[in-house]
């Protein structure tokens, strides 16, 4: 009996001991790809401070909202916005069924391949190619659409897939905010559908923390059931003073750490700022030529010059790509 | 040390105990509140199969999604929307502020308490109503607001406070869905900052689980900091066919169970169950004269007339407030 005692409780421990196994790897370094440096000692730091209970910055696990630009932030944007690139591949996947696009711009310059005939056209033209590669469908369609093309598209420069030219230091951060009971956001000037159809599978961030642009939805009754469909009429754009509106309006509470890299992200950083107790604001510097690109406030996509000049007043702190990344990313 | 080996395996085998404890909790009955009966039945037997890892209609944690109306589904929406007591309160409030209020309908008709001529008056009236009380104001000065009135206002029926008129029943639902890795949303017709001002504390429903009609936003910099102000203009409406958008819009993802009490849940109930894979799909059916109201039909407020006569060849259940609620409202 005691014997099998013995042995029964050795076993539970054993059991037990797999408990721990968390905790264990909570004490491994959470933040392998950043270098010792400003950057990381600022997350490091704040997170310490708002998850310390007791502690003067303490901040209630319900309210540790973190909120994260996406182009830029979180995966390359050059040298055009992956969103575009999808949009100029579905002109072309559809000009079979649209013989009258031969001749109409701007969508004879997209078959063309004249990116800057196509940038010409303007808002109008660029309104006219949304409306025909992200309207008139369903939103399963369009997932499945989104979710098809990701899976194979790759960047025109480097020819990886564009889900690999993720950053992988901002992988582990959102990880390490999550294992200290934050919530992470996407809060992005792309589609919010657009970006739902991958999130999840590229970065662990499900659809219903996605903050993005969306145009109107309309739900209909058809025979073989409803559908929710998308209509070509601008609903809602989730950049500059739009951020803070979209954190307000889905998630209803104002974030304590926010993290962005170009001047679309200016209110989003201002309002995460300036409210009270501790905060961290944070700004990705494309500063490495090398492993990615080299640009700030001459780009014409994703141009960081306001934000840039406020940040030293503002307290927020700039993410050196060069400095204080040792890898770019995954796997590389 | 043989001995010290067993002393800390026990130790050990004692702690690991504890986690055995959760487990221990969910074998009490998670509803205490419900009747034996096909609605309690069909809530536990949906539970089983979506949760059941294996089964024919297991689903994974991240896609069990549950959505709840809240007027007449989460608290009494009898004798008027508690938003609507909350709009006339903030009229009699500003009344001071107001003097041409006394000339001017509909504000003469609230002040002079005839809620019969405010209804006259119609959507012009009451969105002047609204526009006078929900508008003008930041969303932080709105929360504070609506959470200050909350506090203290009461049913003019019962005396109760609003806070105290929520369903029992209900609150063990949400928690048992909870338990069994459900994510919970209010989907409600209501305002959802009205909403957000007090749902956590309420239902432990966070302001990020809620969605409902909004007016729009604007984001405004000011000589002490960026507020978001709230302007005059319908933004959304989330009900009837506004809910199943508002579900693709906050949280997109389909849910697999819904939950309302009348016409204006009718197609989230069907977005929800018309869905492939098992789906739940039910309706608080208010037919308690003695320990709340019974209406369908005919009321003005919550009519349930479309949805129920559907209800059967929909599969949607009827939850019978007489014969399946042990209790209506907590404590009572």
């Amino acid at each position: 009996m005691r014997a099998s005692a013995l042995v029964s409780s050795i076993v539970a421990g054993a059991f037990c001991g797999l408990a721990w196994l968390p905790l264990a790897l909570a004490q491994t370094d959470p933040l392998p790809s950043w270098n010792e440096g400003p950057a990381r000692q600022a997350i490091v730091d704040f997170v310490a401070a708002v998850a310390t209970e007791g502690g003067p910055d303490y901040v209630a696990p319900g309210d540790r909202i973190a909120t994260f630009d996406n182009d830029g932030t979180l995966w390359s944007e050059q040298p055009v916005y992956v969103q575009l690139a999808f949009a100029l591949d579905r002109v072309r996947a559809l000009a079979a069924d649209h013989p009258e696009w031969k001749d109409a711009e701007p969508f004879r310059s997209v078959l063309a391949g004249d990116l800057n005939a196509v940038v010409a056209s303007g808002k109008k033209g660029l309104a006219e190619i949304m409306a025909a590669t992200h309207a008139g469908m369903s939103t399963d369609a369009f997932e499945q659409v989104v979710a098809d093309w990701i899976a194979t598209a790759s960047n025109p420069r480097t020819g990886m897939l564009y889900t690999a030219m993720i950053y992988q230091p901002m992988l582990e951060l959102i990880d390490y905010l999550k294992a200290n009971e934050f919530e992470v956001f996407i809060v992005s000037g792309g589609g919010i559908e657009f970006m739902r159809a991958w999130t999840e599978r590229t970065y662990g961030i499900p659809p219903q923390n996605v903050v993005g642009s969306s145009i109107r939805l309309e739900y209909v009754e058809t025979d073989t059931g409803p559908v929710i469909m998308r209509l070509a009429e601008l609903n809602f754009i989730d950049d500059g003073p739009g951020k803070p509106v979209g954190i307000q309006s889905h998630i209803g509470k104002r974030p304590i750490a926010a993290f962005g890299n170009s001047d679309g992200d200016f209110q989003m950083l201002e309002w995460t700022t300036s409210g009270s107790g501790r905060r961290l604001g944070m700004i990705v510097h494309h500063d490495d030529a090398e492993r990615e690109v080299a640009y700030d406030r001459d780009s014409p996509v994703g141009r960081l010059d306001k934000a840039m000049d406020a940040a030293p007043a503002e307290g927020w702190l700039l993410i050196s790509m060069k400095d204080d990344w040792k890898t770019v990313f995954p796997g590389r």
